[in-house]
């Protein structure tokens, strides 16, 4: 998508030198487009784990070519055991995202094909570039189908604008292009449908207020921030005729974990009789689990990302204090929405409703692997 | 209650000058604790205005000694006229809160009673005295009330925590003294309960965050802040035994005009069965309206409330911007939750159902007033 005009995919394997993998380091977003370049996977493992990236895709697309560094680091060490550990350490650097061990399993049934070193480098490296091609087409096509709900919806209120909300950042910057939320709004607007989005904030980490604002206003999207706790009154209102989330790991029963938040959107679009949709890629479903509050488990990060607020003060990045400092905080990454709450599921073969009875009649070969 | 061991109110008359009232300028919480002396009723009106002050009942007690410094005015004016404009202004500071309204027009009443000048600042400044008095024995009830539904939940519990969530500050600071949605709380403390509160940060003003967790700090209750978005996660896993939240404005069919926010709380309290309740002084329910949804007028507010956080940096208060520069944000002030989800409510009174019929029953001079 585009960055002031020029187009950009999130991750990427830098021309000038192949063995190192170049990303857009997404701490200083809004504020600054910073790029980064990633020569080892101790590099790649601590982007992760320190959200320089984030998102679904983004995470496995991220993992694929962190297994595609390691290749090259073993190949030096000549040690295949270094391999098996930094495909450990890469599962471990963030335990909800689905992608991320979907991504390394990926790489790991791959290389063990490969005969020679070099051989496992070439491999490894067309991998992580099919992870990456594979998210940025399943993105397209996510936005293709979701499309159909907002040109409905369009239609129906006679070419007036389409409100849709969405929660944290499931876009082009959470993947490797398009993004997964945001797929069908870029579609839409593309097809010159008049789009307006609600952005909530997303606390703690303000990802819609950093991300997907600026992805907005760098593709010139009609859009306004909220803080989370307005979505609510807003569809209290009439104001909100849709709300298109993403997932980062989605049952075969259809409940979805989401970013922290997501689940309170779901319980009011429900009450307002509001369309409420997760969009995502196939490799985010979790095809060993049903109930996905009690079996997902919920990532508990640092308090501080609660208690201290990033922002730009005086043309610099700064943290600020926002609790009293002896006051201790909690800080859920996710929370999951039961099926019962979603309309239907976006993915790149179409809209499912979110049954178990769908899911396995549209992944039947999925189901079969199992 | 307590700030570093010492007592205090959230608004007084100066004792070295009775001309003067005090009051905790809010802002600068929870990082310093500051007090400012109020000289005029329009320095009041700004203090109400620009939330050096804020909450229902201490809103209501600042608009009765707004009142009370209009009167010295108006007497040195010689003008009644300016009583009634200042009344007409300090009305129009902030529309959402009843007890603004309420309190003017008792000081209104009041004062009309007296003959010369003389006694009408008499009258205004007991009556002043009067409103913050009854303010704290009406959140004092609300507390020995309250308590009840939390000593339940402890017995049920053999005595382990009991888990309370709330949403904003109606602590101490929105009133007088002791809080509504706290003083139930305070009461449990205080008879030795075990109880732990999570504290909602509250966006966008953090009022949770930066007042509720201080006045905790200070009382020394066991208490943990979380972003808006995690209340739901509690819920869904057993952490949460019930909600309290104050309200700005209530109807006589139990709709509860509150911070917002509150309505994605209530659903998710609901959709848990986790009990909602909500506590206010009797002066916040509007006796003229039925459909809160409908017909409670939603203040919206700055954007920049939204798009800027204002936390401790470098042992300064300093404002650091979250959102692109050039992204609109909308900032809704608050929400109505209907009385389908509530619980009940805890008055001065005692405990009723957020039904017409029991509100009606409890109020029935109220409503014979009407």
């Amino acid at each position: 998508m585009k960055v002031q005009g020029k187009n950009y995919r999130t991750i990427w394997i830098k021309e000038e030198n192949h063995e190192v993998i170049s990303i857009i380091d997404q701490r200083y977003l809004p504020h600054r487009f910073v790029t980064e370049d990633i020569h080892t996977v101790r590099e790649m493992e601590q982007a992760i784990n320190d959200m320089h990236v984030r998102g679904a895709g983004l995470i496995g697309a991220a993992a694929g070519y962190g297994m595609y560094l390691a290749t090259i680091e073993a190949s030096r060490k000549n040690s295949f055991d270094f391999l098996l550990s930094c495909a450990d350490a890469l599962k471990a650097t963030r335990p909800t995202a689905v992608n991320l061990e979907w991504a390394v399993n990926r790489q790991l049934n791959a290389i063990t094909d490969g005969k020679s070193d070099k051989e496992r480098i070439t491999i490894a490296r067309q991998t992580a570039d099919l992870i990456a091609n594979e998210d940025a087409a399943y993105c397209r096509n996510i936005g293709i189908h979701g499309v159909e709900i907002i040109e409905q919806i369009s239609k129906r209120k006679k070419g007036g604008v389409v409100n849709i909300l969405t929660h944290c950042n499931a876009g082009w910057l959470a993947f490797v292009d398009y993004g997964s939320a945001t797929a069908p709004i870029y579609e839409a607007f593309e097809r010159g449908i008049n789009v307006h989005v609600w952005v909530d904030e997303t606390r703690p980490r303000n990802q819609g207020a950093s991300l997907t604002a600026w992805e907005f206003v760098n593709q010139g999207i009609p859009h306004t921030v909220i803080v989370d706790n307005a979505g609510g009154h807003l569809m209290q209102h009439g104001l909100v005729d849709m709300v298109i989330t993403g997932a980062d790991r989605v049952t075969v029963a259809g409940d979805a974990a989401n970013k922290i938040g997501t689940y309170l959107k779901a319980l009011a679009a429900r009450d307002n009789g509001i369309p409420f949709y997760v969009a995502l890629p196939s490799s985010t479903f979790d095809w060993n689990i049903r109930d996905g509050v009690k079996d997902i488990r919920i990532e508990e990060r640092n308090s501080d990302e609660v208690k201290y607020v990033y922002g730009l003060f005086d043309d610099d990045i700064k943290k600020v204090l926002i609790t009293p400092l002896s006051s201790p905080a909690g800080n859920y990454g996710f929370d999951v929405t039961p099926s019962r709450l979603i309309s239907g599921l976006i993915s790149e073969r179409g809209i499912c409703p979110a049954t178990e009875e769908a899911i396995t009649k549209m992944y039947a070969e999925k189901i079969h692997q199992l």
